[in-house]
Parts: structure tokens; C-alpha cells; sequence
């Protein structure tokens, strides 16, 4: 989704891509396939590149470093590395007073019993979309936990089940200068851990709340060094707080409503700020904009292209952004955003289109 | 800049680029180098396309023909000939009663003289930007446009100079089950016979005389079978009238303004009217953009990415746009937009702007 502001600046990209025909490769032309994992297909990219950076923070850290030494890593390793291992993001954040769950890493069963049950258990590194994480209410319980992690040699940290009323990101893009742009704090609902439905801004959110999140987005941005896109994903409690759940050091899910809601969305800003060009204003451009993911359902047969018709024909207004996947259960495919002066209504055609698409309308589709 | 909207929406696009490097070739992947002229290349690049379209209207009529008996061509011949044959194009106009300045087809100096003084000579095929249309107000001025129409073998239209107050465009979208998406009528400023800047909506348009430049461009639409974008141009007449002066079946530069101004741009549109599926709202997002060119100049030394710090550093919400070409005298190689409540301030953001990239600032910029 970067390849789109890219073309319209006039930013020549280079891709590494996973595969042959995989999305990104659809639209930037001067791509060659290679392992992230693989220094020298690292190396060979990257030549004559002025800056690196990344659709995803599974890169290896040492990899990171031995890029840094030709060209600009933007988010650099020193700043990736709490994106990419969730121990030191939890130590670092505490260290800088930003407000988490309460947490430790533990060895063993024994350990999280001592922490106390419930407990939410994570793989310190690896895990996204809901893998690699654990609700355990027992000693029982952990035994998925340990065994993933020691089979992918990585730590388990415990955190407390937080009592939440809903799901907040504070979504952030820093330059390497330091100029920071805030988008609006937005609501977001996960379905089997995953982001499923955005509401920019968040709905009834405390206006001193919001603020908070995005000083913690800001703080935390210009304390671990981020370049590019930040996306803070926070916990409201049931007693009025936000406590730091995730990070991700790159254009995000939850931010996928800048595309037609906001002045600049998140993938031109975060190439902007990898450039370190000055920042495009990220305030939204209605009253309300919200996304909804487009996800392959296990039981229903989806539309893709042959669902155009009925999307377009039914709202003029939607704006749907389509990867160039096939549609197979559990997978992110696309998403909507549906924006405009009256909430309801919004909710109404993303969540409209968005089932529509995955195919589980139902009889009200008939 | 079709590239923008069809990565958004999935939508595979096959480039047939005039030569390595062009600007859509730097975003599409999918793409060979030919000729536009060349029947084998047509066949060969469209070769299990769903669909041909056009950026430009130069293909040999001959050529659509061929290609017609194999995919859908859109916009096709017999509508396409009206913009590229001036001749064509105004005695169809006037058959079905649009509004054009007085006309006729003239085969020397002396039946200009008969046609009567001032007049504008055209060549009914092949001229844009300016090329290929001389004003002339004596039978010695006339020799240049005979001898270039004598050597490109097409022939020459004369038409009255029109006393006009100022150029409007009324851009629509028309599908082939025949649905039209209008936007907002705009104003455009030629420099050199080159458009300059936009500015949408056109400022104090009687809105009765909106409504009769929508119309006259829906009409002009369906009669002629249009499929993709359409451009009316316009004049603005002293007495309060509008009359045709181009017509251009493809998205267009008066139309630039729509890929931040409107719900829908002109390119999403032009892709979703050619694929036959429903438009997309026309409709303005902000109630003035202004699209102002930027054009290399002969006298300056101009910016382009080097120019970016400055540009987005002054204004946070100025959208660029540029196509991956060098500068050089006289050269399209982007445009800016800028979007706003108000129309002196967007006036000046994007003037600003496009006057820096191009070089010609002045001491103010010192």
C-alpha cells in the first residue's frame, strides 16, 4: 500500500518479496524475490538504496546492524528491536514510566502460578495476529506456551488479564529529525486476535484520555528513537486508564482508515518520514471513518472482484482496497472504509461491504 | 496515475509503454515497450486483456477496429474519433445541438478570408497543448497552419475567435450500460495553450450555467457512446454562454484536482467505468481545490525532490504530485493540489508551491 503514495510522489521503491506475485510485487516493478533472513539477499537489495525499511519487524536484528553500516535503517535496529522482542519492549516502556499491564518473564508453569492466574503468556518474539499468545487460567494451562517456546528457542512473558472496556491504538509517524504527527486515537475491535474493525476517532473517548494516548504514542516514539510509522496499541480499563498492549514500528492495521479519512494517511507519512521529509498533516477529513478488514470466512464462499458490482452499486461512498490475494479462511484479503458525518451510517456500509465481500451476509443479502 | 487507484483496488493493469522508463512504466509492473502505432504490438499486448483503454487519443482509428474484434475497447472507435478529429467532433456537436463556437472545414487562405477575420485554424487531428492551433487574423497569417497540415496530411478548421471571459471544463464518467458520474464544473487557466491551473469549482459560476455545462458534457457522453472519462472544455462567453471548444476521452488534466478533491478520483473512475462497474460519488471533499502545474521553465533552475522539504515543510496539507520525469523547459512533470475552505488561501498554497518546484519563485523565496 506504500507503492500507491510512492507513484504519486514520484518515490522510486525497491522491493524484496517473498515470493513471486505476492501483493507488493503486483505494483512495484523493480522488485526481486529473497529471504528477509538472508544477509546477503539483504545486502544485494538494498545496494545503491538511500534508506531500508519494512512491511513487517521480523528482520534479524544482527541483519539490521549489518545494514547500518551502508546505508540509513529506518526504524533503526536499536529502535526495532522493541517492536520485534516483547520482553525489552516491556522493561524499556516501564523503564521510561509509560503505563503497562504488570508483567514478567517467566521460565516455567511455577513461575506464572507465582505471577498469578489469569494470566495472558506470550512468546517474547515471532508472535502477530493472535499466534504466540496464551490466556491461561491454571498450571495446565501454560503448557502450549512453554513447548512453542521452546520449540522457536524464545522467552514467554506473563502479563496480567487486563479488565478492559475496549481496545485503543495511538497511531504516530516520526522523522528522524524528531518531528512527530498524531492521527486521531482511533477504537478497535479484534475478532480471533485479529484487528477487525476500526473507528477513527474512538467514539465517547475522554478528550484528556485521548491526549494521554497520544502522549504515551509520542513519548515512546521519541524515547526508543522511531523513524516511520508507530503504532501504539492500548487497553482502556473499566477505571478510566491506558496501559501500553503492543507495538508495531510500521503502517498498521488499526491505521488503515488514513488512506481516505485523513489529510495524509500513514503509508505517505511513513515514507516521508524514512525520507526525513517534513510530516504530512494527519488530522482526519470527516467527522467519522471506519475500517473494516476483509477476512476469508471458514464457512462461507466470498466475493473478491465479481463483488464489486453489488459493493459499488449499493454505496457510491466506499472505498475498498483489495491486496491481490485469493480468499482462503482466516486470511486478510482487503478492507473498506466507509466515511462521512453520521456514525451509524458508516459502521453501517463498511460492515455492510466488508460481510458482503467475505460472503456471510446471510439472508438479508439474498 | 490510473496506477494509484488500480493498486487500491486489485485491479491488474498491462502498460503498453512508448519507451523503458516512462513514467507509468516506473509503476507498473506489467508492462513491454511499443509502439501505439503498431497493429502487432496492440494485438500481442492486449492479448487476454478484459479491456483496453487509453491515456491518449493518438491509436490509428484502423487499429480500434482491429482490437474491437478481440477485447472490449474503451472508449471505442466510433466514440473516440470525436476526439481526435476536430472536424468530426463539431459536426457531430452540432448535429445534436451542443453549443460550439461557429466552425468550418477550410482548404486555403482564401476560404478563411470567407469564413471572416479573426479566426482560430486548427488541425483536426493530432494537435494538443497548443500544437497544431494558430489565431490568425489576416490570409498572410494562415500559411503556417496549411503547410503543417499539408505535411501531416490532415486538414484544417476554422473557427471563431470567441470572446470569452474565461475556460471551464465539465468532467463526467460514463460506463458502457450508460451510468454518469458528473463532478463539479471547474475553472482551468491555459498558459501557452497549456492548462495551468484548476480550480474546482469554478468561482461564481451561475449555477444554472453549471447545470448547462454538466448536461451539455452528459449529453456529449451518451450520444456519443462514451465509456471511461470525458472533458468538455469550455468557454465562458462575455453574453453568458457556454460553447465547446475540446473534447478529451480519457482522464484529463482539468481533472487532476479530483485525486484529492472528490470522493472519487477521476482515474478510479475512468478504471471503474471502462470495467463497466459502478461509479464511484463525484462529489467535492472540501469546498475549493485548486490544481495548479507544474511545468518546467526556460529561464529557472527548478526543484523537484529536493524541492519537497521546503514545500511540505510550508504547508502540511499540500498533496504533490509528481510523474518521475526530469525537468525541463516546458515539461508537465507533476502538479500540486491544494484543498481548503478557503479559496484565496488555496490560491496561494498552491501557487506557492508550484512556483518553488518550477523555479521561478522570485526574491520572495530567497
Amino acid at each position: 500500500m506504500m507503492a500507491e503514495p510512492a507513484a504519486a510522489l514520484g518515490i522510486r521503491l525497491r522491493l524484496l518479496a517473498e515470493a513471486q506475485g505476492v501483493s507488493a510485487a503486483q505494483v512495484i516493478p523493480d522488485h526481486r524475490v529473497g529471504d528477509y533472513r538472508d544477509l546477503d539477499a539483504l545486502l544485494a537489495i538494498t545496494e545503491d538504496c538511500a534508506v531500508v525499511t519494512f512491511d513487517h519487524e521480523h528482520v534479524p536484528t544482527e541483519h539490521l546492524y549489518s545494514l547500518e553500516s551502508r546505508l540509513a535503517v529506518r526504524p533503526g535496529p536499536e529502535a526495532l528491536v522493541y517492536a520485534q522482542d516483547k520482553a525489552q519492549m516491556r522493561s524499556r516502556l516501564s523503564a521510561i514510566d509509560v503505563p503497562c499491564p504488570r508483567h514478567a518473564v517467566v521460565a516455567d508453569a511455577a513461575e506464572v502460578a507465582q505471577f498469578g492466574f489469569p494470566a495472558v503468556l506470550k512468546t517474547t518474539r515471532g508472535g502477530y495476529d493472535g499466534k504466540g499468545v496464551w490466556v491461561v487460567n491454571s498450571v495446565a494451562d501454560c503448557v502450549a506456551a512453554f513447548e512453542a517456546a521452546a520449540a522457536s528457542g524464545v522467552q514467554i512473558l506473563a502479563e496480567e488479564l487486563v479488565d478492559f472496556t475496549r481496545e485503543l491504538s495511538a497511531l504516530v509517524a516520526r522523522s528522524p529529525s524528531g518531528q512527530i504527527a498524531a492521527w486521531p486515537v482511533v477504537q478497535s475491535t479484534q475478532l480471533d486476535g485479529i484487528c477487525h474493525e476500526v473507528i477513527a476517532p474512538a467514539p465517547g473517548l475522554d478528550p484528556e484520555l485521548a491526549v494521554e494516548a497520544q502522549q504515551i504514542a509520542m513519548r515512546v516514539a521519541g524515547e526508543l528513537g522511531v523513524t516511520g510509522v508507530l503504532a501504539v496499541e492500548l487497553f482502556e480499563t473499566r477505571d478510566g486508564r491506558v496501559l501500553v498492549n503492543e507495538l508495531a514500528m510500521r503502517p498498521h492495521n488499526t491505521g488503515h482508515w488514513t488512506q481516505d479519512g485523513s489529510v495524509t494517511s500513514q503509508f505517505e507519512n511513513h515514507l516521508r518520514a524514512v525520507l526525513d521529509l517534513p510530516l504530512g498533516a494527519p488530522d482526519a477529513r470527516a467527522p467519522w471513518t471506519v475500517m473494516v478488514n476483509i477476512l476469508g470466512s471458514p464457512v462461507h464462499t466470498g466475493h473478491l472482484y465479481d463483488g464489486y458490482p453489488h459493493a459499488f452499486a449499493r454505496d457510491p461512498r466506499l472505498k475498498v482496497h483489495l491486496y491481490g490475494k485469493d480468499l482462503r479462511p482466516g486470511r486478510k484479503v482487503g478492507h473498506v472504509n466507509a466515511y462521512g458525518d453520521d456514525l451509524d451510517d458508516c459502521l453501517d456500509r463498511a460492515r455492510h461491504a466488508a460481510a458482503w465481500f467475505r460472503g456471510d451476509l446471510g439472508d438479508e443479502s439474498e
